[in-house]
């Protein structure tokens, strides 16, 4: 039987509630897996308007969703029925929206870890609205990790020219260095040696990059970050079997040459990852969290608040990740 | 007349030596520019022996090239001959390597600054060396800048991708939020508005990136940098009547749709402008100090100690740096 896969429509005013509507109509798609969105009818409904896409023929109620799933085996909608549509502008930071977001993304993570899903995939969020609906967590990857209890976890960005985890993600610039730990290193270097293990069916090869420039060229620049909590993170990994390079100079990290050799690059902060990953394959990356005992994938961009409700975002990144949560549901990903 | 550039040999125990006979034997170069290599004829011949490299015709000393140089308009090499070859291993960091490479860009500082070459290109040395030999500068920029007595200069990376400069370069991590200073970031602001209209012979637009994850989101992250330090600088540098944008997310900056619509970026560190410039354009990049009152390009790479010696390093950001300054010659570059 197909999985049957969460997706949750993000913050009702950016460009998620478009993507699923696409996403549910995308017939190549549930050959894979079977789309049930989590979402609200009436704004995909006015968004379905606006954008002229097509509505998903099954809508069921919220209320009815954890007795009805069960026998779900068609495109789905869960409408959970929480926002007038009156109370959403395209494109503006609210706490309606925050909390409807926010909503949906609990009520999925509770249906995976009861097993109502296979995977969830979740479109995106946007951190404002989240913070300004009193949410306290400041991305999917923390509220993932609180609410299923997981004891560690880390965000990688997965595409076919590129892959990147991240030991310290949604955090200040200068709070950087004082999050690195050697534990937390090796932590990014175990899960993400293990997921790669799975999804390339062999022992991956790994880099760390390091955090200063030029990695720091033996502690001439910076406070010997790679030397005091970079290389005891890779030694244990190494004396734990996993074959892992570095610490590697961050700019040359990324060479054609190495790129080519390197399964996954262990990063130790958002841009340091993002910004390869965006500029040589945006759009094709999925985002995995690792750790987790359920499947989770996510889009590789934002709410793009510039364009939502016109139909103009593509909807690749949401195909790739469904695709991905569809490929880790079969090899039965989960942290056990 | 065809201008002069000195090209200095860089680290002898790095790939300098190999790339300068390689520059030297270079016909079609020559057509732009006359190449005066100061570097040390024992390892030239070293390295030509072992890398079966021809020696240039014309040799020189240096006791000679100030009085000399006046007569020079064929590839001519100025042996400075204080080394010993050996003195030097390939691939080692030395004092001795870097206090002859440190000799050498001080030479070839002075005699642009004197008017007897129309531009500086300089092979890389090696930042450990240089700091063994006990020179207080880390890197060629810090000792372009103070040699030159410039009020002010900035490390700027271009290629045909991509352009990036830098506000703040070769310091630590931790260093870069109490380096970033409005002024500062003006500064590099205007200086790449400066070069960029000189090459593209028109009004550049820049962009300019963010310190934080997805630039602060509002000052979710961070310390308000973008805010604070940041903003000011572009309010003053649009004041100024200069085309740019920002502070953008750096991870979404260099996508290829942005990278399409902007001539250069200024970056707030190091490996924020040298990740994209690298993974996008290696070997393809030069890099150029902007601000000084002579003209200064180099490669984009190290010294390369793994494969030094070897003849295997590519010349071509060699190559496309001695063109880049003799365009810069014919276009007088410098800061007036």
């Amino acid at each position: 039987m197909k999985p049957r896969i969460a997706v949750t429509m993000g913050d009702p005013a950016g460009v998620g509630p478009e993507l699923c509507l696409r996403l549910l109509a995308e017939e190549k798609l549930q050959s894979v897996a079977t789309p049930i969105v989590f979402g609200e009818a009436a704004i995909l409904e006015a968004v379905a308007k606006r954008c002229r896409l097509p509505m998903p023929a099954k809508i069921i109620r919220r209320a009815d969703f954890s007795s009805g799933l069960t026998q779900v085996v068609e495109p789905t909608l869960v409408d959970f029925h929480q926002v007038h549509v009156e109370a959403i502008s395209p494109g503006a930071v609210s706490p309606v929206a925050g909390a409807a977001a926010f909503a949906i993304i609990e009520a999925a993570i509770r249906s995976a870890v009861a097993g109502e899903v296979a995977a969830i995939v979740t479109a995106p969020i946007h951190k404002e609205a989240l913070a300004a609906a009193g949410v306290p967590y400041p991305g999917h990857t923390e509220i993932l990790t609180s609410l299923t209890g997981a004891a560690r976890s880390c965000m990688m960005l997965t595409a076919a020219e590129i892959t990147c985890s991240l030991v310290t993600a949604h955090v200040g610039f200068r709070d950087v260095p004082q999050l690195l730990h050697p534990d937390r290193i090796f932590d990014t270097i175990e899960l993400t040696a293990d997921a790669m293990r799975r999804l390339r069916g062999r022992e991956p090869r790994l880099a760390v990059c390091g955090l200063n420039p030029h990695a720091g060229e033996h502690g001439l620049f910076g406070a010997a970050e790679e030397e005091r909590l970079i290389v005891p993170a890779i030694l244990k990994a190494r004396a734990a079997g996993i074959a892992v390079e570095g610490p590697l100079p961050a700019d040359t990290a990324f060479l054609p040459t190495l790129r080519a050799s390197t399964d996954a690059y262990i990063c130790m902060y958002h841009d340091q990852g993002l910004i390869p990953l965006k500029a040589l394959a945006f759009e094709e990356a999925v985002n995995i969290t690792l750790g987790l005992p359920i499947i989770r994938t996510s889009v590789d961009h934002g709410t793009a608040f510039d364009i939502a409700w016109q139909g103009r975002a593509s909807p690749t990144s949401l195909y790739e990740a469904f695709r991905l949560a569809a490929r880790l549901a079969q090899a039965d990903f989960r942290v056990s």
